[in-house]
């Protein structure tokens, strides 16, 4: 890892396998503060997805089992659905859950995102795994990037209010 | 491939990868008639899942981005949930959906099942595609071929009806 890896404010993604993709951002909070904002339905709004788009939480059931749903409005108006369900939730450590995006009913991903204590600050590495190559490339080709970096910022923005 | 693999009657099961489980199975019957039964929500409960369960269909919508969710009753009483979404959906060559234990939710099983003429008879192959090879072992453990083989009979037998 390039010490690029542990500099807080910056997002790095890395493709260890052929279908994964592992991002790592470090923000300047305790990982009870991070944990909580990843799981509390009325803080999504403020932080997930792009800027330019509104997101509401239509369901986000946050326990083995529990299924969510984020509506995601662009400035147009459309609007684009994800769901998945938790896997795992512990607390302020580990959540595995599923990812889908419904304009593509049945490409499910399994993301896993571990919150580690870095004196104070806290690291997210979040790993994305898919059934094949082809749908790990075509999540890299949609702007994952861009998109995760503006989530990640945005966090990091209203961990610092 | 063994002979055995075209002999009808007989369900075949292989791991050609260490993420995958394939069946192959040959019914007499024209692949018109197989597809028709695979795709019926109505037809079903007459062979899908083991004989000492009953099945019903609680969702079944047949087409690309479509859900199907399926209730098998134990004599007991207990009621175990499956579902998932359709994928592709070829007549009469193919079918692609996702597949998933409500016991073990998240766990996303992509199911390929084609369908293959041969001379009036028909070869079914499915392929389930997993995340992990523990996924794909928990499978094979939970006793898939027993289940696979009932459910392939009940097919055949309908299929001769």
């Amino acid at each position: 890892m390039s010490n690029q890896t542990d500099t807080a404010g910056t997002t790095v993604l890395r493709t260890p396998s052929d279908r994964e993709i592992v991002s790592e951002r470090v923000f300047d909070a305790p990982r009870e503060r991070v944990f909580a904002l990843y799981t509390d339905p009325q803080q999504i709004p403020r932080w997930w997805g792009p800027r330019r788009m509104t997101t509401t939480v239509e369901e986000m059931d946050v326990r083995p089992g529990g299924a969510w749903r984020f509506l995601a409005r662009e400035p147009d108006g459309e609007e684009i659905g994800f769901r998945g369900v938790y896997r795992e939730v512990i607390p302020p450590e580990r959540i595995v859950q599923t990812f889908e995006w419904e304009g593509m009913p049945g490409h499910v991903v399994v993301e896993t995102a571990t919150f580690e204590d870095l004196d104070g600050s806290t690291k997210v590495t979040t790993t994305s795994l898919f059934h094949t190559t082809e749908e790990r490339d075509g999540m890299l080709a949609s702007g994952m990037e861009r998109g995760l970096t503006e989530t990640h910022d945005r966090l990091a923005e209203l961990l610092a209010r």
